[in-house]
């Protein structure tokens, strides 16, 4: 990646009801007391890697150059899992190898398992990697270190199931909702370059049913249900001031299905 | 407004489950890496423009000269409503001119509609101007960009009706719980310098009578309710260690009369 | 202590759904536009001064020497309590003098009982003394503001009463679950130094009992409840990739009792 840029943005799965993520900050700072320390978010919901991985996924693009991404979602923290550190172009990103990183497998330049216990916090507790482990190592990335200088190189990331939508013989899209935010809105795995156009589409979710593509919130009525590309590239399904999750009552995983409508 | 002194308050309704904030964070970093970023809340109840545009204004004295300011509460995003920067001599402020910065029409040196698209990030989501077009501007400010360079000027701002408690013709006051915070007390719309004589009032909130007003919650025994000018200087219903929500069965837009007792 | 070296950590008991945390941070941004603000938590229970106390004694070990800490559990605000501020030899600490501080009695290497009102905000509010003394007090030692210059020394602390688990004539340890995590993880009051050795172990909390001590969450199956040292060396209840709370029903206050098995 280009020269560390002292900024390290934060995803976790600790909440911010307790001090962990305040405690992982200090021991970060304790080695470079210059960070500028981001959070991305502290509530992925607890131990779910694959809405960690989301989350990073989206984030990326927007962040700038040279920063070190902290992701702690580590169901297995204390196990013999290990914990990457992956450069790209722009990033150096520090995770457990559940999969979190897994989207990274072919943008990645280089993969180092995080071996060097000397850069550890002592003693090293097993149930909190996220100040022992990640926070010093980031401490010092964000210093300009270099990875290397922090294990062995690795060939290979740990890559989770694909959660794709598929798409039927017929056309139809079969995805699902994959989360739901503050808003209500249902945010689902189809990506836009797989929907048909905009006027003949049919979109189910639950017992409700969209007849078209918006492109705001308010191209239809307040109160009422609609369909959208999302900010993250994919389809969402929304209420004009409302929320989706009320209106339609779906869960997480709840399946979505896009037919083009009859002509 | 003076120099810009690279700091950036941000207000939202995006809360903190979501990454939402983060990547506003991402993509104003983007542009000024070394901006300062202060969360002053998250947690305006979705598209709750009023409640936003109060905490604004009890927040702005607060902040150094030269902060820029960031506020996105808007149901309107995507649609035609314009987003405007406004000025005074010792902030600068970004929000959706929906009302948010209606307090602010009689002291703005300089208002612009934020039009000028080569700031904007592309492509240009329709439901996410949070991180595509206040993140980057800000930035820009935040650096010592001039306002004029965003777009034209404007001349008046959106300014809310007015929820201001009425004064009836025997002194009787008429105000509303315009708030409750996490302690359970109840903020009121009614101003301190219109209430009467601390000793010689009756204050009525649901069922519950407070018959003067104190200094501090300990002017009360512990458990017990009270009334005292709250810290943004309006009238707030509290219990001593206790939560007033809890105690009076109140919600937010409850009516509050404020009488003189009889002498 | 050392140098100050611009680092302010913060915890309260504000929550973060008001803007209060906010407002704090901008009046000592106005003192100190350069100070870098860190949140260890603002989520301790409204008023609970024994869990602020407990979240701070954690985290000053992994806070870097010259950091500023200011602690805002103030069941007391504007009565005649003391605010104190503490220096040991790495840091400086303010609170009120409510034992929020008191574990650091005997590590206090100077007391000063913060009294000159020059350096408070004017009006000074009797409910919101985060925003108009601890702010500007913390802003002015993040400069590097000697403690001295606040007010008069003071000899002693206010101490809670000690919260410490009992010994029994048999080996028999009785603690308590002094609070509970966002992971449903149970943390207790019982030191690891307290513990009998790890196979000849017998704990009961609630109707569960434990037969052993593990290393770490994944020593028993997924879903299984287990007892280890966490991360503040102390002794905590958990459940493998679930929480303990759910599993066994607990609420905090309730009894732990460490027995050795029979051998």
């Amino acid at each position: 990646m280009p020269k560390a840029n002292g900024i390290v943005a934060l995803v976790t799965d600790y909440g911010l009801q307790d001090a962990y993520v305040g405690l992982l900050k200090g021991a970060l700072l304790s080695v470079n007391p210059q960070a500028r320390l981001v959070d991305l978010t502290h509530e992925v919901p607890p131990q779910d890697v694959r809405e960690g991985s989301r989350i990073l996924a989206a984030a990326l693009p927007y962040f700038p150059a040279g920063t070190v991404f902290g992701a702690v979602v580590d169901p297995g923290v204390g196990t013999e899992r290990a914990i990457v550190g992956v450069e790209t172009d722009r990033h150096v990103l520090l995770a457990p190898d559940n999969g979190l990183l897994g989207f990274l497998e072919r943008r990645a330049r280089r993969i180092v398992r995080i071996a060097q216990s000397k850069y550890f916090l002592k003693p090293l507790s097993q149930t909190f990697h996220g100040r022992d482990i990640f926070a010093p190592v980031a401490g010092h990335l964000s210093r300009g270190a270099d990875l290397a200088r922090f294990g062995p190189a690795l060939k290979r990331l740990t890559v989770l199931e694909d959660a794709a939508p598929s798409v039927a013989a017929d056309g139809a899209l079969r995805g699902e909702v994959v989360s739901i935010d503050r808003f209500g809105n249902l945010i689902t795995n189809i990506p836009a370059d797989l929907l048909p156009d905009a006027r003949r589409v049919r979109i189910t979710v639950g017992r409700r049913v969209v007849r078209s593509l918006s492109r705001s919130y308010a191209d239809v009525r307040k109160g009422n249900l609609l369909a959208l590309v999302g900010s993250t590239g994919h389809l969402e399904i929304s209420v004009n001031q409302g929320s989706a999750r009320s209106a339609a009552g779906i869960r997480r995983g709840d399946r979505v299905l896009v037919t083009r409508a009859r002509g």
